[in-house]
């Protein structure tokens, strides 16, 4: 938690908030602080500086709040993700939230275990909780949209048009051999298989709306890595 | 397994080999492989091709090999790396050895709990075990070499300007601000810090030896993120 992240609710009255579940373990347990201290803190889906604490106690901490500093911004990316299975989700969640990424589709592939899909991970209450880590993790502020999709041909045929409209469109898997990406800070639409990669039926599908392949290379990457390979492929960190 | 990996000691006549462990269930459950099937096998090491399922049971498989093409290139870098936690130590390894990374220290630095040198994971066996998964993972047959250091002064005194003569020398690490890396394929040495970064006398230690920072951007990534993000903004992939 290099973060903490601070809600509406959490606030007792103007620049003030306070705060008694994980957050103050933390503060307690971790940072082991102290009154007047100050620590790093940012508003959920608004600005980052600094709460200084001016009252702590066993059951609850209160700051007081100075935030003036926007969040890093964000990636300028959708990802399309093959729902991975929901150990690595879970991760995934956490390491996409990290980077930036702020759309993330994640989308059933024929390889895709149809077990994945009732998986707790992907509750509402999980989903955030994860990309909340990877937020605090980060240092930044701005909770990112998953969309669940379970039906690929739908999806691509009649929703990811729009959803990739003036975008650079590409489609990373293990078995692609070409590279035809144009590495940019372009608005990129980006599509990553499954462990298995996509099958042909698939690749097809996304050619036709105008993907290319994007190669990761000779090596066979977990999804897990690709992501970071493939995000950092596209934009500068 | 995107590859079976086969070894000396496995082989019962030239060319052929005959497996009765992981490989095998593997090879029955997973591939479902039937008699006179090719499977991708590489042998630790060694080159890489095809292997022909001759005989198959309960209790092995026979396979005959015909190996002639080379690994995929390695990664001219050594990669420092203060010691992980144990969970994230297994999954470094297999991302390392995917990544093709061939040399690794695993050092001890100040944020490094001691508790993490006695995890059974550093045993010679679990490394392997973790190094050889990535390797399946990846397609390729060169196993890495792990050294541990267990003490940062003496490393750094008497063994790190010969391990890195003539490289690249840089380190990243979370709160690092600068970057004066140059990116390139040239033959690197890099050093990560652990999840609280270096603190100053290591980062000044390693800057006395020549090197520089590398930034990877405004974001605190975790150790298991900064590594593929570090090694794609270094190398191509």
């Amino acid at each position: 938690m290099n973060l903490i992240l601070v809600r509406p609710e959490d606030y007792i009255k103007q620049h003030t908030v306070r705060l008694s579940d994980r957050r103050l373990a933390h503060i307690r347990d971790i940072h082991r602080a102290q009154l007047n201290q100050s620590l790093k803190v940012g508003e959920i889906n608004g600005d980052i500086g600094t709460g200084m604490i001016v009252d702590i106690s066993h059951t609850h901490v209160t700051l007081s709040l100075t935030l003036s500093m926007p969040p890093p911004p964000p990636l300028p990316i959708t990802l399309l993700l093959a729902l991975p299975r929901p150990k690595m989700l879970k991760r995934i969640l956490q390491t996409v939230s990290a980077m930036g990424v702020k759309e993330i589709y994640l989308l059933n592939s024929y390889k895709v275990d149809k077990s994945y899909w009732s998986t707790p991970v992907l509750s509402p209450a999980s989903i955030e909780e994860h990309l909340l880590l990877g937020l605090e993790q980060a240092g930044d502020t701005v909770i990112p949209n998953v969309h669940l999709r379970k039906r690929f041909k739908p999806f691509l045929e009649d929703e990811l048009d729009a959803i990739s409209l003036d975008s650079q469109k590409l489609v990373a898997h293990p078995y692609s051999a070409q590279s035809q990406a144009r590495v940019s800070r372009a608005k990129t639409t980006l599509a990553i298989g499954p462990e298995g990669g996509f099958i042909d039926y698939e690749i097809d599908k996304f050619q036709s709306l105008g993907f290319n392949s994007l190669s990761l290379g000779q090596r066979i990457l977990k999804v897990e890595t690709a992501i970071p390979v493939a995000l950092s492929k596209l934009f500068s960190f």
